[in-house]
Formats: structure tokens, sequence, C-alpha cells
């Protein structure tokens, strides 16, 4: 399958870069091959990192017989709405990450689309997979809300602002330095890009077709050191939170920041990264959590949609492979694991232990990072230690000669520690 | 399209009613009307709490042919093999949340499924849809590494041993008495069960065929109370993990307790929930939350697969519904809202302020919870509250009127609490 990509930018460079260094597994599971054919941009001269052919003209593209897929990535609403409509009606399938365009005309798109793949997984919390979480995970719900931090930007500022006490001027500031926010933040900051989010997944679960100038959006600016204080005070965090509800016959969409208790899964979702926690009748609460922006975790959702459009009508396959994987890997042994170590010695409180142990840890190439050691009685203590990263097989085996050698009062006690 | 459902215990009671109970949200969803048409138990005898047909006759199952779906709810692993080949062979599409199964015999039954479709998201982590997102999802990822939170049993034990300093057998026994462990708790405590559900995911992530008996697994008996003083001295938690890993070409299986940093996300699956973190090299860290167990969160996953199998061939609906959704929802507008709300007025510090914003407040059916009061300076104080819930409405013309009504020396600011 061909894949023409309408936007050569971070995404579009990250989608085509990817499909390159990872056509064997995407090979392997899509059952075919999947070819970056050629890239659009509007400027020919501009550097860009990629290896893929580019052209500044996207009617040529369109008109390309060869070119199964359009990945669009242009950004913008009208244009890409404009040149989306001719691929649908052109019969190629369509991939995009554009939650402005679908803000505005996802419905239109679909009823387009018919039985032509439209696809969007990219344009809902970048990486993160729930739009097929929503779409096919979680069918026999009726979904009762949906919570979800989306907007990376807003999220790492609020963290900042209540972990660290900086000011929202100041952590603006700084994150338009990091290139977390832009020159002009508005949209990110005052709850825009994630109310376009948010409208997406108001359709998936609800069916409500909404504009954002149909919804209650509020941003992130007027939080203030006290509103912090208090937050604090009665164990609340502050989210800029995408809400959906369905209450009786109507469904609640709104963006606002939002007081939520720091005990819920959702309140742990810091800095940068994006959670959406969907409460099904059935399922309960399920969440998800990951990079909700960034060059390759966009482009991996828009893959992922490419595979999925590669395999249509055959369904997934049972585990995951169309085709064997040639990677073509094999069970590590259980002597070959390496981690850290957690040991527990119950040893003799007297003169020439602790050395015992220590010789025999060294000879076995094991280190010891961290340890304590805490009394049990008047003749024994505990020797509870964190070691570097060492071979299952030395840690096995010392532990086997420790007790041999009458060091231990008790069998030690090892838990790996995964770090 | 019509589903025998075999073996209905907690889960089949369940799949069985949440097709009756949700038809609505199923049919549109995938586009035709899925009917549990008949159960298949040992004992006809024995009371259930189901409205479908019963019968003890596996093989008039098998061989009906208007059943179109085989959902395999009987536990153990040699029979339903049998039974699950025989279904095949039909050509019948089968569902099955059976891990023992999958642990053993994953690969026969995918070359005998061939294009019929096989599906198991209940297998692994109950309604948390992670074959998913592991196989549809994630496709375009090399997947360097899985950390799972997978039995529920042992998680809840931990969970209340660290943070209550409960010891093992107390809570072993509190497990017991509420349903979360068997009386012959081996299975979950040993590490078995989460074992049966890592092989799975390492054939999805790595094509690896392996067995229970080539993985390392080991369970949570041997905690003591000082291996979690030591984990809380150096901001440890302990979870029993399942662990796939790809270093170079080989592949690390293994499910054992294990020390993890309480600032990662998946240190905060907590209590009888499960979590899996997926790294991917081109999306980083993913994480899925959920119910891990439980009759209608595991019934959710095996009727997402069962709505799969309905619409494949036409791959999933754009927006989600194949058909409208008959439940006609509309937009709630924004003055409907209710939820509770956190206020910040800036006030004079002189007698009578309090009673103005109270007595406006009061008026408008606005009842407070919570409130501070902070000097800002000399002639200057913050009132900081939180109300119990109310409509969005009467706290908009609440806060107008107070401004009106000159009790404030700032523009109140209003932020939603999200309980």
């Amino acid at each position: 399958m061909k894949v023409g990509i309408i936007g050569v930018g971070t995404v579009g460079a990250s989608v085509a870069n990817i499909l390159r260094d990872n056509k064997d597994i995407i090979t392997e599971r899509s059952g075919c091959e999947i070819e970056p054919a050629i890239g659009v941009v509007s400027n020919l001269n501009k550097k860009r990192d990629v290896t893929i052919e580019l052209t500044d003209d996207i009617d040529a593209v369109l008109n390309d017989d060869s070119i199964d897929i359009i990945v669009e990535l242009m950004g913008g609403i009208e244009k890409p709405y404009e040149i989306v409509k001719k691929a649908l009606v052109k019969g190629k399938a369509v991939v995009t990450a554009n939650k402005a365009l679908l803000a505005y005309h996802r419905y239109e798109l679909q009823d387009l689309a018919g039985d032509t793949p439209f696809e969007y997984e990219a344009a809902v919390a970048g990486g993160i997979p729930i739009i097929n979480a929503l779409r096919d995970g979680l069918t026999a719900n009726h979904i009762q809300s949906i919570r979800g931090i989306m907007n990376g930007t807003c999220n790492y500022m609020l963290t900042k602002m209540i972990n660290e006490g900086v000011d929202y001027d100041t952590i603006l500031s700084e994150s338009q330095e990091l290139g977390y926010a832009e020159a002009d933040p508005t949209f990110d900051v005052g709850g825009f890009d994630a109310a376009h989010k948010l409208l997406i997944l108001g359709s998936i679960a609800y069916d409500i077709d909404a504009k954002p100038e149909d919804i209650l959006i509020e941003g992130i600016q007027d939080i203030a050191p006290e509103d912090i204080d208090f937050a604090n005070e009665f164990n609340y965090t502050i989210k800029l939170l995408t809400i959906a509800k369905k209450i009786d016959k109507k469904v609640e969409l709104r963006v606002h920041p939002a007081f939520i208790s720091k005990d819920e899964m959702i309140a742990k979702v810091d800095g940068v990264m994006n959670g959406v926690s969907v409460i099904g009748d059935k399922v309960g609460e399920t969440m998800y959590y990951g990079a909700g922006a960034g060059g390759d975790a966009t482009a991996s959702a828009v893959i992922a949609n490419i595979v999925d459009i590669a395999r249509r009508g055959k369904g997934s396959p049972m585990l995951g492979f169309e085709l064997d994987n040639s990677e073509d890997l094999t069970l590590m042994s259980k002597d070959e694991i390496q981690t850290k170590y957690y040991l527990r010695f119950r040893v003799e409180d007297k003169a020439g232990v602790l050395a015992k142990i220590a010789t025999i840890l060294g000879e076995q190439n094991i280190s010891i990072e961290k340890m304590i050691q805490k009394p049990l009685n008047k003749t024994c203590a505990n020797l509870l230690l964190a070691t570097h990263t060492s071979l299952e097989k030395d840690v096995v085996d010392a532990l086997k000669k420790i007790e041999q050698a009458g060091a231990v009062t008790a069998k030690p006690v090892m838990i790996r520690i995964e770090d």
C-alpha cells in the first residue's frame, strides 16, 4: 500500500521515518508492505529530515491512482477539509491527526466517507490509543463519563505551579522557551485545543454533533497561588479537565480547570503527559495514560490507523502478527536475567558475619547500592540490602554460598527491583 | 447473530445479561442484533440469575448451524481446548476469557482458526482493553517492555500490607472472606494466574511460544514487614509484576514481586485494580488501568470481542456507531451544569462583608461546605470557599450579584470541583 503524506512537519516526518525504520514490524503486523511514497509540502526549499520524495503539487498526489492512503497533517480547518473530501470522493482511505478539522466537520466527513476508511486516532491524546479503546474496547458499555487531561502544555504548567510553587507568568515563559507553549499560547491555555479533542470523544461516546462554540470552555489563566493553597489544604490537585458526562438524556461537554481529589488515578497524570478516565456502566473505570504530543508518539497513532486500514476486511490477527515475526526472538533463560536485587539476610549479630556475606557477594560480581542493618533481638539482626544491576545466576549462586557458609540463620529472601 | 455461551457462572451470566440490558447500545455499535441464544451448563438444577435458555448438551449447541459465535467460559484447559477446536472446525467464531487455555494452546488454536475469528480480550486484565491496545493501537512500535499488575488478589493483599501494615496471613484470611482469594490461594498468590496472562502478552508483543513451565514465576508468600520497611525507606512500593522485556534478540518473561519506584504511574495501581505499562520504541510509555476481574468487567471485554466479530469486514464505524444512537442524547446547556464550586473572593476585612456574601449565596440556593479566610494585607482578605453541589446558573448569578453589591474588591474567581 502506498501512502501520501500531506504536510511534512514534525509529525509528517515522523510518520515517514517510522514507516521506514520500523518497516519490519509494521509489515509483519499488517500483512503487507506499507510504503511512504510521497510527501506534499508548500515550500520545497525548506530542509526536512526525511528521505521520501517531496512535491508541492497536492492535486497530482490526489489524482495518483497508485496512492491508497492519504495522511492529512497540514493543520488548519477549511483547506484540509477540501483536500480530505477530494481524497474520499476518489475512494482513497484517509488518516488525519487534525483535531480542529474534526471538531468542525466530523459528521460531514463521516457521511462522505461511507465505507471508505477514515481514521483519526492521533487527533485525541496523541499516542494513547483512546479512540481505539472507546470505539472498539468498550462497546458493551453505556459510557457514563469521560474525564480527560488532554493538553500537555496546561498540565505541565499546572504541575509546576502546584508541585513547585512557580507562578503562572513565570511558568508560561518557561514553557514557551521549552517549546511546550506557542508564542501566542491562547489555543492551549485557553482550553480550545482540549475542547476540540473533547468534541471528538463526545461523538464517539454519545453521538453528539456539537461545535466548539456550543460548549463551556475555560482556560487556566486565572489560577492563583491562593487557589493552589486551598487545593492542597483539602487534598485536591488542579487539572485542566475535559468532561463528557451523560445525565438522563442530556450530555455535558465542558473544558475548564477543576479541583480533583489527589487520590484519583487521573490526578496522578503530571507534567506534559495525558490521561483519560472513562467510566462505563459495566466495566467501571478504565484509565489510559501516555504522551499526548510529540512527533513520534503522534505518528505512532497515525501508523496504527494505517495498519488497521491495511488489515481491513481481515480483522486483527489473533496473536498480533499477520506474518511471522522475522525478528525470531527467543525466550531468555532465567539465568541470564539482569536486574537489581533486594536481599534480606537474617544474621547473628557478631563480628565477621557481614564480612563473610560481603566477600561472597563481591566474588560473585554483586555490588551493593544500599544497606540497612536492623537488630531483631539480642543475638540476631536483619541485614537488608539493594544491589546494583547483577546477573540472576550470580545472585542465586551467591545466596546458595552464603547459606552454605553458615553466615545466615534463615533462608535468604530475594526480591527483584525494577527501576 | 446468535451467541452460545458455554459455562454460565459469574462471567457467563454477566455476558447474557449485558447483551440483554445494553442491547440498545450494542446493536447501534455493531450494526446488527446480537442474541444470547443459549447457555450450556453442567448442572441444570442449579439456580442461575439469567433469563436465557439453558441446556447441558454441548454438542447440540456446537452442531446448531444457527449459532454464529461460541463464548467459552467454562474454565479448565483440555476440555475447553477440545470444545474450541470443534467450534472452529465448524467455522464458528470463538470468544474466550480462558487464560489457562491460551497459556498452553494459543499457537495451535491460532493455526486452526485461520480466518475464523478467535478472540480473547477478557483473558488478560479483565475489563481493560489491553489486547486491543497492543494488537491494534501500538502496531507502529517495537515493544521494548510490558510491565503488568494483572492479579487483583495479590495487588489487594500487597496494598493492604504496605499501606496498613497488615501481615501476610491476616490479609490472606481477609481476602478469602471477601471472596478475593480462593480457599487454595496458590494459583493467585503463587503468580501462576499472572503468568498465564503474561504468556499471552508475550505472544502478541514478541511472538514467543512459551509455556508456564518455561518462565520464572515467583509468588508473594515470602514478603515480610521488614521488606516493606526497606521499600518505604527508599521510596519503593512492592507489586507482583509481570515483565516482558526485549533485550537484543532475547525476550525475558517473568512474574515475581518487585520493588518499583513510588513515582512511577504503575506504582499507583492499588487494591484489586489492574494496570499494564507498555513501552514502545516510538510512542514511549502508555499505561492502561481498570478492573481486572469481576463478572461485568470481564463480560465487557467478552462483548467487545463479539461486537468486533459482528463488524468484521466493515471495520469500526468512524464515529463509533454503525446505526444512529437511538438514545437521541442532546447537549446540556451550560446553565444546567451541576457540580461543586470553589470560589475566591477578595474582600475588605470589615464587619458585614461575609454576611453580605453568605446571604446572596443562600438566596441562590448555594450552600457552603468548606471555608478559609486569609488576610492579604491590613485592609483586605481572601475568602476561599467550596460549595456543595449547585447549579451553574445559580453560581454565575450569585457571583454577578456579589460583584454588584460591592461586597468584593476584585472580580470573583470560580473553579469547578469534580469529585
